[in-house]
């Protein structure tokens, strides 16, 4: 199929690597221009602003995939939505709010084209392992990006359909709301092992062994392993910790329903202390997951 | 090796079992007899008494797994380093508190043998994924129950060596602590997503894709989009979820330390508050994960 990729940030970037690999055409597009440069060397059409990637499809209604921060997605659905022939199809890939999706969809509908939110995870290394993506908007839309979706979920990943919008981005959201939950779990129990009763305790080692068949088996634990075998005290890293906002709407979400969370919440809590400097061993390997699994700069905001 | 199993309970009797199965001598001993004649037909000596069980070593000394609830382990202990002939090994298996190992130890070693605390996790599906196993004590007799351990641990599971006595049952306490946290953060998402703002989300089919390249794929998750794919509504479940010491001691163990463990302490508040009536589907999908990995009864104490 022909797709525009609108953000070749981290994982924007990767998902049009992973679509040209397997023989679709991409329309790359972006803020700044060198990583549309780039993908073009890897096969792309480069398209540098808006108006050239849809005149890339010939007058025919275009497919685009947008990858782009939660805080600047209205302006761009909006845009595409005006340039964008009937019947085309607005992906929003990235980790907006659910909240915004339903009118962010109708505002898509007036214009005759079709808005499908696509929660994403797989971080940094979804190339390699393939993405896990989680669909909302309409059922037809979403059986006609299929090849698509197919091809970025090979070999490991999965594509799985939840609903009209907003259930994409809602179970995507739960989804990083249990990983906030599961890091801080470990987090606080590798800092029991470092600074507890017995001496010497190998971190490292003790997550090694934790990925053979024992209950706590994760891909989270894995990376951590691999964090600690690196640097056992994980050296260089100011323990800050960023919260990029899913944690924050579910329990936003969850307080508006009486729902308790009080592990996430817990979870969450510790992020927004370690920005006020409460820092320790647990909050460096959070912040050691996420630049694993995510690419997140190990000390920063992103 | 010759080795005596006690207590053939949901682990211990997949211990047994696996080591038969692999060639080694188990003599198998227990408090009720049942147990004991079901093992013998599958090839294992059955040993209806302590003494019985040494017998079968004619006076050489002795290796003893011992697999029984910690309440009754100082007693157990003490019983075989009695009777055992210098130079045996006794083994704790199971989920004891680590602060009572060392002098457990002292007192095995006043009878010329050694004790090894062995954590062990893997759940009733030891047997075929095979074990993880986390061993304290001395090294040199963790190398001289390789062959064993080799066994268990077949195919995926794994062992490894930590420290001195305690270290084993300190690393699984810790695992199990973690294990509570990771559990309570699936359980608390899964519920989001139950009783959430959109409607019909399928849970399980949400789990099945989460299990595909997400950062949150992990066993504890498998498990639970299993429950929930049996049983969408988890029916028949009450949701009064048992606490089986390790996070009591991980908790008190911290506050020893001065270190905050807040998603851990919340999980573990949980579980109380569900002992007091305070349940919901998150704490019915904490019980079925407790099912399914632990064969722990879906409603009750164990």
């Amino acid at each position: 199929m022909k797709i525009i990729i609108d953000g070749l940030g981290r994982m924007g970037g990767q998902i049009a690597e992973k679509l040209l690999a397997d023989g679709h055409e991409v329309v790359a597009h972006n803020r700044s221009t060198e990583a549309i440069d780039e993908m073009v060397t890897l096969g792309a059409i480069g398209a540098y602003t808006k108006q050239e990637a849809v005149d890339a499809f010939d007058g025919d209604p275009i497919v685009v995939w947008i990858m782009i921060p939660a805080a600047v997605i209205d302006a761009a659905v909006d845009e595409w939505a005006t340039l964008a022939p009937e019947d085309s199809i607005i992906i929003d890939g990235g980790n907006s709010d659910y909240r915004g999706d339903a009118a962010r969809a109708e505002r898509v509908a007036s214009h005759g084209s079709v808005l499908m939110d696509i929660g994403t995870s797989g971080g940094v290394h979804g190339m390699k392992r393939g993405f896990c993506m989680m669909v909302g908007g309409a059922r037809a839309q979403y059986e006609q990006l299929s090849p698509l979706l197919d091809t970025l979920a090979t070999p490991t990943g999965a594509h799985n359909y939840f609903g009209p919008n907003g259930a994409g981005h809602y179970v995507k959201m739960v989804h990083n709301a249990i990983e906030y939950g599961m890091m801080q779990s470990l987090a606080e129990g590798y800092r029991m092992l470092k600074e507890g009763p017995i001496a010497d305790i190998d971190l490292a080692r003790a997550g090694e062994v934790w990925q053979h068949s024992s209950v706590i088996t994760s891909w989270l634990n894995e990376l951590s392993a691999e964090a600690l075998e690196e640097s056992p005290e994980l050296e260089g890293i100011d323990g800050v910790v960023a919260e990029s906002g899913e944690a924050r709407w579910t329990l936003e979400t969850a307080k508006d329903l009486g729902i308790p969370l009080p592990a996430i919440q817990a979870s969450f809590d510790v992020r927004l202390a370690s920005q006020q400097g409460e820092v320790d061993f647990s909050t460096k390997l959070l912040a050691a997951m996420r630049n694993k699994f995510g690419g997140h700069d190990i000390n920063g905001k992103q």
